[in-house]
């Protein structure tokens, strides 16, 4: 018993082994693979490595050549140190650390003032004390004043910095006698080291906030267009979600609105680091960076419908694809209406030019006045095949033979409670969990009894409501075009707003229904 | 001409100084104010503050006190600038900086051996240049490490202070003899600073990044029951929504669901930093702080529809209220079922204890049929009254009632168009804006004409798809109490998971459908 008892432990522990190693060989590869894409995502990212290794450099020197040392001293290692520290990727984030280093210290150097004043004082206890105690004051008062959101949002690092030289300087005065000097060793080594990182990141390649902000503005908006425009190709034309169904991990809907649902945090950053940037746009007016911020947040609110929307085409409750063709035209044709008036958006950001509203929400009335007559004409065919009328058309002959065809569907299909929503990798270990829970597949075949017209009226809704929220982002990229002074629209601009509305390629093959093409 | 001129910019100036005075006379009092509410928020703050305030002092002591500085030297200042950088608000974080910058320095400092050898060397420009190019590489290589997707989360300030020790003691050992006195009295002044940030963050007052998690998952779980709870009410009795309507800064359904949109960057850095605590659950297991990462991430998708579900509630298409009165039972039970499982499954997080998947399904489903059934016995009513059938329910009656009350409204309430999904500050001023645009307007008069079946079947399809959103919920949940092992769930546990299911106040006075109160 014991001897079995040690050789399951000794294989278990070979087994360890085993993978460990598999693990470090496999390492240098992975490393390779992680270091390379890295660099091939963003190129930008090798040039600003070489401009942190150029820096140091740089900064080395006052260290390293006898005259600049006889100058600065020993001390030159904080120059080292800020730069190390400053150096950041974009131009602003490099202004908005630098400067607020710059700032802290500057604060507490002229504290040193006040307390070479009191290094004076006689009695080496009472400096001791006095000393602890203004440590402990202060260093509790910063230490709270950097949990006020203004203060966390803009000053948070100079705090820290202020804290930092205020101690160093507090503490070395018990001990040096000219306090006043190292403060302003620290103050000219470390405004030299923000020095250089400014010079360096501003005039060497410079990487803005601002200009990512915008490119990334200009990426989610486009991305949503896509979506919409594949969701609504999709919910009419079943054969391209089973084609793009095979890899999961690149569903074209999820790829466009994903960037957007968790964008907050990225944009408030960058907005903020933008607002630090030196630049202007046409005229000398500020670039209202804030407003992108604000663009982002309503794009937010508007990706919210999409989701939902998205979700429309993976319950598997569906109204009868008879019934859907009646309205496809309609439908798509909206559909295509909100992704131009994105990409039109998109594109007035990108060429820092007005839209006009007028237009786009006129096209967009039309889709939905067109949406209205399809509906008003055929409202019956809302309603499901439940209620028995017969209206004179041929689609009703269709929809009873799909409807006739589609019941031995429910016993197969029942994993209506399986949201695929968001695609993950949890995707795998979620089918091996459905064994688990018989219980809500019950519910999934009593929820196919449910009126055919809900999962339509719910796509139509979800429409409407996109449309409705599209005029918030609307708005908000107005009200940015006039904040920035884009050129304003004229109607011979015409030909440059060719919006190029690629169509997703579909494959179109057992469906037949060609009608997508003869709009 | 000129005075006029004159006059006008001295009036403009006088009017900038009155405005700026104002500020700063308001400026003590905000001040104040944002300092307050800080401390009132979470005075754990307060806490912290003091507990930093403390480590300095301690710190400072090794510099004061003459015992401790004959040991120590100068360099102890470098310990008092680990505690400023170090010491953070939460264990988790604390450790993870305390280790990052430990580790670093230790690796950093490991590298002086190498450098003392070639500092041996002949020459001082060789060994001026060699000090350069080091410093270029390593500089240039783990900037580049650093955008390492997995670096940056976990090792990102490791990377920073290992270069920032390996510039200093490499730049130094250029005039310095002994490089490994200096990287010595480094790594043994910061091992020191990290000790006491430490000790002062896990035996003081300790705040755990675990517990500010796991009730932040609570409180997200419970927000989103009470959204949809008075969602679904307020959909059923528009006096509850005229109510609040007031006061819009205290939407209870946004309020509900807000903190759990953008909940993404949160929840990581808070399992992230959970994760380097030394804590463990029952049988000494590790916690699986990332399972409530995944928990966040499908309560995220959860909350889009919950979104969604709010939307229907702001659009100004309608189905008339008598319609939607014969479905309200079922429909408000579904919703407070959904309610129910949500607040079970925080209540089986807060008393770490397993639900019974089981249970909540079955009610779930009873919800279901019930809903069904609903919509089978009426499945006229859905479509709205534009089919001139006429059952014969006493409901028609009232409904005609209404539609004819209803026309003048649609030429006053034409701000359809303006969803308010997100009830910020800039509310005022889309109200401002919406003269601008009188297009729009024009399509929501249109949209009216839509089926009136549309919005209320969108309610029903959106609560559907919630429900099979919940599943996602339901099985991470689940999974997290296997992983955590929570102990099992017993029926006899039944009288504990009593779930106080409080209504939300609702002025039910001119609607008189008292029927939620019978249930």
């Amino acid at each position: 018993m014991a001897e079995t008892n040690t050789s399951i432990k000794s294989s278990r522990q070979l087994r360890y082994v085993y993978s460990f190693a598999d693990k470090v060989k496999s390492f240098p590869g992975l490393a390779r693979r992680a270091t390379w894409k890295v660099g091939k995502e963003d190129p930008r990212r090798v040039v600003h490595a070489l401009k942190v290794g150029m820096a140091l450099t740089l900064v080395s020197l006052l260290y390293l050549m006898e005259p600049l040392f006889k100058g600065i001293g020993k001390n030159a290692m904080w120059a080292v140190m800020t730069v190390v520290v400053v150096m950041e990727f974009t131009v602003g984030a490099t202004l908005s650390k630098g400067l607020n280093r710059g700032l802290g210290t500057l604060l507490a150097g002229s504290l040193a003032f006040l307390i070479e004043y009191v290094a004076d004082a006689p009695g080496r206890i009472f400096r001791a004390v006095f000393i602890g105690v203004a440590v402990f004051m202060l260093g509790a008062m910063t230490t709270y004043v950097r949990f006020i959101p203004y203060i966390k949002k803009n000053y948070d690092y100079g705090v820290l910095i202020f804290l930092l030289t205020f101690n160093l300087i507090t503490v070395s005065s018990y001990r040096i006698d000219n306090v006043w000097n190292i403060a302003k060793d620290r103050m000219s080594t470390i405004a030299i080291g923000c020095g250089l990182c400014l010079v360096m990141s501003i005039l060497v390649f410079p990487n803005w906030s601002g200009e990512d902000l915008q490119n990334n503005t200009i990426t989610k908006l486009e991305g949503l267009a896509n979506s919409i425009q594949v969701c609504v190709m999709e919910y009419f034309y079943d054969s391209a979600k089973q084609a793009t169904e095979d890899d999961s991990s690149e569903d074209p809907i999820y790829e466009g609105y994903k960037a957007v649902l968790d964008s907050k945090a990225n944009d408030e950053t960058l907005a903020l680091q933008a607002s630090w940037e030196p630049r202007c746009s046409r005229y000398c007016h500020r670039i209202p960076w804030h407003q992108y911020a604000r663009v982002g947040a309503a794009l937010r609110q508007f990706s919210y419908t999409v989701v939902a929307l998205h979700g429309c085409l993976q319950s598997e409750i569906q109204t009868p694809k008879s019934i859907r063709a009646v309205y496809k035209d309609s439908c798509i044709r909206l559909g295509e209406e909100v992704s131009k008036v994105l990409r039109e958006l998109a594109n007035s950001i990108r060429n820092k030019r007005q839209f006009s509203p007028q237009t786009l929400s006129n096209n967009l009335n039309e889709a939905l006045q067109d949406l209205d007559n399809a509906l008003k004409s055929q409202p019956q065919l809302v309603l499901g095949s439940r209620n028995g009328r017969t209206p004179n058309t041929p689609v009703q002959k269709l929809e009873e033979d799909t409807a006739s065809a589609r019941t031995p569907l429910s016993s197969v299909k029942n994993d209506y409670f399986s949201p695929r929503g968001c695609k993950s990798k949890e995707h795998s270990r979620e089918q091996a969990k459905k064994v688990l829970r018989p219980q809500l597949s019950k519910s999934a075949i009593i929820s196919l009894e449910f009126s055919e017209a809900l999962p339509f009226a719910a796509f139509t809704s979800l429409l409407l409501e996109m449309v409705a929220k599209l005029d918030r982002v609307m708005d908000e990229v107005e009200e940015l075009g006039r904040m920035a002074h884009f050129r304003e629209f004229k109607d011979d601009d015409d030909d440059e707003i060719v919006v190029t509305c690629e169509k997703p390629k579909m494959i179109i093959a057992q469906n037949g229904m060609p009608s997508y093409g003869a709009e």
